[in-house]
């Protein structure tokens, strides 16, 4: 049976991270917020699962999955779930717990990009909170971006079966979240990144191999793959980007 | 041979929900960063641990687990290595993935607490951030807290074993984290968690029973429970608790 993955339907956000491993490995999935309300989609779908009063392991909020009758939410414990059965993940449990350490890392990194425009309240628009995101960016940029993004650097480079993935000698879904990253920071923050990048060689070399893997390749030239926008985690406001 | 805990000595912080579930497991531990120098301890010995350039699994940040050659970070994945370890996790797969997604939602919360004092720059001192701490704040206690409480509330609730623990019907470290939530938000916040605590009554039920657990009530009893300071994450600024 597919997967059913539930996800607000207009943005990548932290719904990408599972999608990218789906479309990489293959997996049958139902985008279920994206198919149409006739199929038993659409926003009030998501919504009735995520407000179900019968649901014992209710999630907190979207991204959630669905597979047959377990129900599991938050983005990197989807992913820890997920990559074992789709072939993205180590097959020992120790690398297993490897991926999932730094794909928490990635959720920490994904929570302070979403405040770089949100910095005050997740529940008020950018535009009541444009100077104190223009500050909290600029410590971003300055201090927590090249700390996180040396880090990765740093996993690639100390990789004893080499720099071509993150754990281990097989691509999985923490590579996927590299390259996510990338090209999230690229259109966030594109002056920003252009310095960044010279300073992760490994980090941007392994972006390039991932986009180049035939079934992602096909998913990012599909209309399945939504473009960044600004409604959300990376967004595009020029004047944050310096 | 013991678990080596590593984590800043001064602060209960992101350690504590590692501590806790030690402690009432009554596991051997060694909280490296707390012992003296001489004994191979200290922060010295923490820093030394963090930036091992040989160290294939780098953590991002303390805390950090060792046991024995492997090093394990981020709290909540700590916490799903060692449930099972020590007896404070399901016996079931599904059910350690269910305690891990509780783990993560702690997680998301106890990172907006920190932020109700450090919402621009995490590197920078709570004066450098004041009014925006207020107006963050705000919207924490009026929005978010609720939110997530409320949750925790209806986990417990919809539990089909009954709402005496978090998960299943024995206790798993998602309890012990419930106890310190609560601690934590009475310490920074008692006004609005007096107001607070009438809306989860389950919750505080939980918190009373957790805390009357003979190893755990030792421990909190003990010197090696510090107490709550300003340089923790829950923090008591009366200016910001309304």
């Amino acid at each position: 049976m597919a997967f059913e993955l539930f996800y607000w339907p207009g943005i990548q956000g932290r719904g990408e991270f599972v999608r990218l491993a789906l479309e990489d490995a293959g997996a049958p999935y139902r985008d279920v917020a994206r198919a149409p309300a006739a199929q038993g989609g659409g926003v009030a779908a998501l919504l009735q699962a995520l407000r179900d009063p019968n649901a014992e392991h209710p999630p907190y909020a979207p991204p959630f999955l669905r597979d047959g009758s377990q129900v599991i939410s938050q983005s990197a414990n989807i992913l820890r779930y997920l990559g074992p059965k789709i072939g993205l993940a180590p097959s020992d449990e120790a690398g297993r717990g490897w991926a999932h350490q730094l794909q928490l890392v990635v959720t920490d990194l994904i929570k302070e990009v979403h405040d770089t425009h949100h910095p005050i309240a997740v529940n008020w628009y950018y535009d009541e909170q444009k100077p104190e995101a223009l500050r909290y960016t600029q410590h971003f940029l300055a201090q927590r971006l090249p700390g996180y993004l040396g880090y990765f650097e740093g996993v690639l480079a100390r990789n004893s079966h080499g720099s071509s993935h993150m754990v281990g000698s097989l691509i999985s879904y923490v590579d996927t979240s590299m390259f996510q990253l990338v090209e999230g920071l690229r259109y966030a923050f594109p002056k920003a990144m252009a310095r960044a990048e010279k300073t992760v060689p490994l980090l941007i070399t392994l972006h390039d191999r991932v986009a180049q893997r035939p079934k992602l390749a096909a998913y990012l030239a599909s209309s399945r793959r939504l473009a960044f926008n600004e409604n959300g985690i990376f967004r595009h406001y020029p004047e944050l980007d310096a």
